[in-house]
């Protein structure tokens, strides 16, 4: 059976030792620790801090991360992508990054995580967003990005509820109750 | 001389018969009237809106509607587009509308047209938004998508206000007056 | 009536004063006598000559010749490039050359023409070739690329022929008398 | 350490009984044995002999496939590959296929196997090809697609040669000696 393959979007340029690197590193762990496949846009800040996190898990296993990236060069990907998708589509590669994930979860955020956030839309996933963590993530909690859909983007809490919510709408497949 | 490209953005579903499409005709109209090029994503609403209305222009010359298209089909463009550029990049092509550009102009538009804002900010396109269109123009008028930049995206309240700006920050190269 | 798009594919590297260049510049020149759009890839060598042979027609006007560029910078283009499209989609706007074109013709051409002849022939293009110019356009002439297709890629020996049989395939739709 | 990823390209449409089949099949196999993480376009034909091969491997560990999909909808890959990345970017993906790999393995092959080819060569990856598998691998077998560079296409006769040439290309980084 083919494993969920989870889009981790937010901001490339968190530093290493804020709050919003160690909420994306949790992220990344319990992801991992749930049997995900983490797509991410392969660079640094929140992109870094979640690939940082899957390899602490005890369930990690190789090609749990994968890096998809803005240049034609495999090595400008961070230290803990495993499998590196170089583009060389520049930014246009967030289209990919969404389009191949099966929900998407955003972490704060500015103009990048923004078109992420909107091809998400548009492309009719599943959107979570950490209520809490500032920038786009927090603008856009529990609301429609346009009259397209009738959901909304989800407000999470806590790195433990998104793996609740992931639980019900992909593993469970159950929609309607959330 | 080259002449300068402007990106027209909005959503691609608003009716022929809508108060939007009106305006955006019009703004078509006046751009031709002004000698600029228009880049857009070559479909319907809004960007058939602002090709039909350079077509009125009495400066109108061929080649000045340039469609950049999602499918590699050349047909799927609107009948007012001159120039048919078929990417079969999908709704990755906004970067290319975005990077071609000289300034980018937005009038109301939903999650696509969000998506163009966020690849204009990031690319540090001049952005004018219709402050009274609705949708993501008149959300983000007046305001900074992140803090990458120090400038504002620009709310302007008619055409002419448009074609004024262009002229300032494009033709007389005075960004400093505005 | 739409213009026919003609997509112009050759090396990138070849000298200002080379035969090619000539040939190509010469083949710019009578595209436009011709009222065609010229697509390029934007840069130099045979894209630079063919943007300069149309700038010397008696026919031209502007915004007939188009430049379709791997980076996301507009000032990369030529100096001969009316309508700079910036697509940052490195090699892979070759496809977009292709697909936005009524017809494809080679000069020459290493790998890069290589890459833009295969996407040509799935595409179900029309595509010339220059069968004198060497390079991959003198060893696909009269050859099919693969089974997909029963034509052939067309041999021509002169400019004069190229516009000969663009004007039947194109104008008069009479591909049967090819 | 990051383990190597290897791009297998060919046909399409080769059907599931025929001898190229069989080899691609067999060459994912050894692939997978060897510990290569193998990329593919993610459809049928070659791409999805690749991946079955993979599977039988006694060494296949989940997500050694990755398919790198032209369509925006992950379902529309071969039911072999692990991880899907959807890009939406048409025949454009081939550039990513390409950009992505550590080195690139051909199987016979028509005009899409010929333009990755075309842009492995300008990427400088190292290319094998299976010499006797027809098609474009056949006919490029020790040549060079143009004189950028100095090496030529490694004709290998066998998956065990494949094997023994990537060992010694990648993993001893012992160019000089082929």
């Amino acid at each position: 059976m083919r494993k969920f393959q989870i889009a981790v979007v937010g901001s490339g340029t968190i530093p290493d030792n804020s709050e919003e690197y160690q909420l994306a590193k949790n992220l990344g762990k319990c992801l991992a620790d749930n049997d995900f496949i983490i797509l991410c846009g392969g660079l640094g800040g929140a992109m870094k801090a979640v690939c940082e996190g899957v390899k602490e898990s005890e369930h990690y296993v190789y090609g749990q991360t994968i890096g998809i990236l803005p240049e034609l060069d495999k090595s400008t990907s961070n230290a803990f992508v495993d499998v590196q998708i170089a583009t060389g589509m520049s930014k246009a590669r967030n289209q990919i990054i969404i389009a191949s994930a099966d929900a998407v979860i955003a972490i704060s955020g500015g103009a990048g995580t923004l078109s992420e956030l909107s091809f998400a839309w548009q492309l009719k996933k599943k959107i979570l967003v950490l209520e809490n963590s500032g920038g786009w993530s927090e603008k856009l909690a529990n609301s429609r990005i346009d009259n397209s859909r009738d959901d909304k983007i989800i407000a999470v809490s806590s790195v433990d509820e998104v793996i609740d919510i992931l639980e019900k709408i992909l593993v469970l497949n159950d929609i309607n109750r959330l």
